[in-house]
């Protein structure tokens, strides 16, 4: 099971996912102008902010949106940067958040699970219901790949769909929260976690302690970290033994190198004290700081 | 507003929307033969779909799956086939069902009417909330775009988020159409319908009279018809004074050279007249035939 490997990167390495959303913008102008085109520059700077991180993140999640923005050449560096992780065996999660019926969601299966935008995990949208998530299942089962199912976002637009409550009294969030639980249990890996995980943003705190209840077996991918607003303090309670999330940054990360605190640092070693800044906050909130405040600044 | 160009194309030329989910097997062997690759080959099958049926029908929706489960070089196909239908003034809907955070939703935006990708109008998923499709409107207001968002699919799956019932007695779906209306308020063009539209699958004859009665503003895109089981009788309240909503058909028409109907005729006049006899089928539907169908099968 894919997750198991998610697990031990976690365990061994903290809980950042460095979010690669890289708008052409964030880029040091210094640094495009070595380039021919702006994509080839986009997919440099991630291959620097990568090598500066690899060996103190968990994974990478890649935003597909930013790419698809540059259309074919923006696509291409896409292609790239997930050759490139892939080629030094560092965790993809593909952020595209697919929904459509089977027979189109088999080729979106295929699109992001083989050839040239393979990943090792996705992100899904179940709007379309449960036979819109099975075609992803073959891979799960028989390729190592695994599945991020959106379920509670942290957006203020999440209470448009995810918290309306049911005549049962359960949100449609929880709803969809036990359907992934359910389609999640033919995948459980050697630690427990399913290979089936969820999307569930930081939130508040009564919120999160009630998500963990209710889908106890299944690894989060944590977005709205920092620019978004959500704090270590939040996430804390969605996690159980300091694993089962990982928690995505993506601005913060990219755009170290604009924070005053790492001023005339390069790019991407400003990249590496964020993540590390980040990585030592969350595990101080998880009660087993692995280093302190102050020795990450230093580093 | 785009949707008096779509509104004036159903007027004129039928509800048929001839979909583009062009599957590499679909195409005849002998046919795929001339190119030097498949990709290549794919364009040049829809070519010659676009080329037999353009003055019959009212628009073309291309699924973005089918080609992105090729890779770059199946994108290239997809962007080609957008390129060639913009250059013929054909009306294009690409079926991408994008839902996303707002600043990745600018992203999707851009991508999607701009560009390699450029589209007229959209698919969207509303699970992330209303403010996942915000982002869109400033093209809608600008720039002659439009967007169909998810409501009702005719999917099993529907029942899972769709069909779930609320505390206030309305089903989930209900929920979302009536902000679909709300949001679609803005746009109305000069024939009552606002560009942003819904995609409503075929469905039970009362759900689809209520569904109208609950939308009156709102074009719909209505795929499920054909290989997907819906009829002409499933989805003719959908309609009202023969305008206000695309029939989608996809496999029943790329593969119409296939349908012992039509044995031994080109794929690209097979495609033709399959769609021309959906055409007829759906107008008598709808209590005006334009045609007979046996001067249909003759054409």
């Amino acid at each position: 099971m894919i997750i198991d490997k998610l697990y031990e990167l976690v365990a061994g390495k903290g809980h950042v996912c460095i979010g690669l959303d890289t708008f052409a913008e964030y880029l040091p102008q210094d640094f495009s102008r070595d380039f021919d085109t702006l994509d080839d520059a986009i997919f440099g700077f991630n291959k620097k902010i990568i090598d500066a991180t690899f060996d103190i993140v968990a994974c990478y999640k890649v935003q597909i949106a930013f790419y698809e923005a540059r259309g074919l050449k923006g696509l291409s560096a896409y292609s790239r940067t997930l050759k490139y992780l892939k080629s030094i065996g560092a965790f993809v999660i593909a952020d595209i958040k697919r929904g459509d019926i089977a027979s189109t969601a088999q080729m979106y299966a295929k699109a992001h699970f083989e050839g040239d935008f393979e990943s090792d995990m996705i992100t899904l949208n179940p709007y379309m219901g449960m036979d819109s998530l099975t075609p992803y299942l073959p891979y799960v089962r028989e390729k190592e790949k695994g599945v991020f199912v959106l379920v509670k976002t942290s957006n203020p637009g999440s209470r448009d769909i995810q918290l309306l409550t049911r005549d049962n009294g359960e949100d449609v969030y929880e709803t969809v929260a036990k359907n992934v639980v359910k389609m999640g249990k033919e995948f459980h890996g050697k630690f427990g976690y399913s290979s089936i995980g969820a999307v569930v943003g930081c939130t508040h705190l009564d919120e999160a302690v009630s998500i963990r209840k209710q889908m106890e077996n299944i690894f989060f991918l944590i977005p709205g970290y920092g620019a978004q607003g959500g704090t270590a303090a939040d996430i804390k309670p969605l996690f159980s033994d300091q694993n089962g999330g990982v928690v995505n940054s993506s601005r913060a990360i990219l755009l170290a190198y604009k924070n005053p605190l790492f001023a005339g640092i390069p790019f991407d070693l400003a990249a590496r004290k964020e993540a590390m800044r980040m990585k030592g906050e969350i595990a101080d909130h998880l009660n087993e700081p692995l280093y302190s405040e102050k020795q990450l600044i230093k580093n």
